[in-house]
């Protein structure tokens, strides 16, 4: 079902510091994006539907069955029962939809509480909207609800979470959602939560999605892609959740939806479609596969002298690794591990994910089992020279 | 070549006014895009692309093939000989382009001069960027030089021209476009035109355009999209070519291309370079298909009491008809002429065209010779219900 990778192809398509990036013979466990083909119901049904080849203007918010396969993930998957198809919008990426929102919500001055750390885009579309951020720091992997209250001040305006977390790989239970939902709400803050790794749960975890807890005082805006969990990234397709019918209605107009200037491919939304309708052995064969790979390559990067995982990811397919123990910062383990190792990772660059993430690489596992086998033995038998 | 087009699938799929958003029996000759399946040489491209199906991130300013298929049909067929593939960008749509572009060169405040009538999405644009409208009235279907210099006070911040007009279907000729840019140049005003509709030049004329007036003084951004010539309008695949090499690259960053919040599929991309690459045929017939569709419609149409139109469409498929003869207004007209004809057509609002477009209506004509035949009879039928 997870079919194999074609790397003479991946050389030629997989940009963004991937395998088109780097120089031959360099293994990328860089950018967040599956080495593996796309789910053969996402392609069956882009062939399906160029049988009559009309590509002519979809709606403006998204196919309606784009919204509502969308919509009945979030009810049957993400613990969000009351979600319909009428509070979802198509948009061009995740990462798109969450600049929008945040254009939406946030006015210059506006004061924003994210994780540290965090995904940089969250903090990028705040600075786009003139808005200033407040970071919130974990304790271990977590982010515990004490540590939101504290970060809060009399001029936040909206707090964004990233949940699942990416690069932690953590996951919140009901009740801490609840909780997230329930301080907003109190405060009369707005809240964006980024759940575009949401469908790369493992182990069979459940995730709860802030979308669930939409109602007359918490207006929580969602965010959903399917680059991580389908492979998707180039057909840039993601979605909006909405806190309400209306909120889309009007956020679609504000936003440029309904005037052409904003929306998706159909053909992004088809095959969108066709994995979420059909996709469901193929993303659990995937689920299986990264957990094995976290558990290989926590296992054996643990055991390297002067690394440390603070816990095993309970979702995505990356992994955060504190490198301080080594003495080397971010950037200088970063080169080490590419110069001796031929093996490129993400340094933890205040750039990319906060001042937080100061002294950690960040690895991406979704290859194959091989591929990441033979990145790790190079990461091992370079670890002298590396780490020297 | 040209495929029939299925109507059933058009049922379902033709937004954005057209056959999915209309009653049954209604005929829509409302927004510009073709009823016609979309060229074989861009499906065929997508078909091949998928037989490896990696859909990984492409490269943030689209893919090289992409770019230099854009940039080379600027050098051999729009008279832009210097434009490199560095100067072009892929952009989710032209409307998209259009938005981001007046965005990265406006501030509150600014003065932005358009045509008018004129296609909404610049003004659309220039009011999300804060800036205000000046508008620049053609005499009969030209817009001389002298009311674009007449139109300019010293706030003009920026010049937009829409080439080939829409909804005039007007063209200038090279010394034309040329003193546009040199008139920009001397005042040192930013311009920015709009060509989506520069694949559609009927009768064998030239297009002329802005791009190749970028020099070290002028500094045009010319907007491009495939919708209108080869029917791409669900895919959302728009180019940007900036003044220069340089413009693009920091364009890029500040606009978040780079940073993955913008973006055009690349799936899109793919079929826009099938279609750029081996669409020429397909194009040639679609554009004598839209000379004979124009001339019959001009002609049937010129012959009803108090509908006129100024001038023969040099481009564009679409029909700007002025109704005052009838003594009714553009939304009274389109009203009657649905209700009494079952034809729908775009009322010159000024919410879609500016306040020049009164009195007016549009229809397109890419659709069969059948479809528009019936619908011309049908109006004829009813002018003396519609006219009355």
């Amino acid at each position: 079902m997870l079919g194999e990778p074609d790397f003479d192809v991946l050389r030629e398509r997989a940009f963004n510091l991937r395998w088109a990036t780097v120089e031959p013979g360099v293994i990328p466990l860089t950018a967040a994006d599956p080495d593996f083909p796309a789910p053969p119901a996402a392609v069956d049904a882009i062939a399906d539907y160029l049988r009559a080849p009309h590509l002519c203007y979809g709606p403006a918010a998204g196919l309606p069955d784009f919204r509502e396969a969308v919509a009945r993930r979030f009810r049957e998957h993400k613990g969000a029962s009351e979600v319909g198809a009428s509070r979802v919008l198509a948009a061009n990426s995740a990462a798109s939809a969450i600049a929008l929102v945040a254009a939406h919500l946030l006015k210059p001055g506006d004061e924003v509480v994210v994780q540290d750390p965090v995904d940089f885009l969250v903090a990028e579309s705040a600075r786009r909207a003139g808005a200033t951020l407040r970071r919130w720091q974990p304790v271990g992997v977590r982010f515990p609800i004490e540590g939101l209250r504290a970060a809060i001040t009399p001029s936040t305006r909206m707090v964004s979470v990233c949940h699942p977390h990416n690069p932690l790989g953590s996951l919140w239970d009901a009740e801490e959602v609840a909780a997230i939902a329930r301080l907003c709400d109190e405060r009369g803050i707005a809240l964006l939560s980024d759940e575009v790794w949401s469908d790369v749960v493992l182990d069979g975890a459940s995730f709860h999605s802030l979308a669930a807890h939409a109602n007359a005082a918490c207006a929580p805006w969602v965010v959903y892609g399917l680059s991580k969990g389908y492979g998707l990234a180039g057909l840039r397709i993601g979605a909006i959740v909405a806190p309400s019918d209306d909120a889309a209605t009007r956020f679609a107009a504000a936003s440029g939806f309904e005037q052409t200037i904003e929306g998706a491919s159909t053909l992004s939304q088809v095959a969108a479609i066709g994995a979420l309708q059909h996709g469901g052995p193929w993303l659990a064969e995937f689920l299986r596969h990264c957990a094995a790979q976290r558990d290989l390559a926590t296992a054996r990067l643990s055991r390297l002298h002067g690394l440390r995982i603070a816990a095993k990811p309970s979702a995505t397919f990356v992994l955060f690794v504190d490198v301080r123990g080594t003495g080397l910062d971010e950037d200088e383990a970063a080169r080490r591990i590419e110069q001796f190792a031929r093996v490129r990772v993400v340094p933890g660059s205040p750039r990319w994910f906060g001042p937080g993430a100061a002294g950690h690489v960040r690895l991406s596992l979704a290859t194959t089992r091989d591929v990441l086998d033979e990145a790790l033995s190079r990461i091992e038998r370079a670890w002298p020279q590396i780490a020297r």
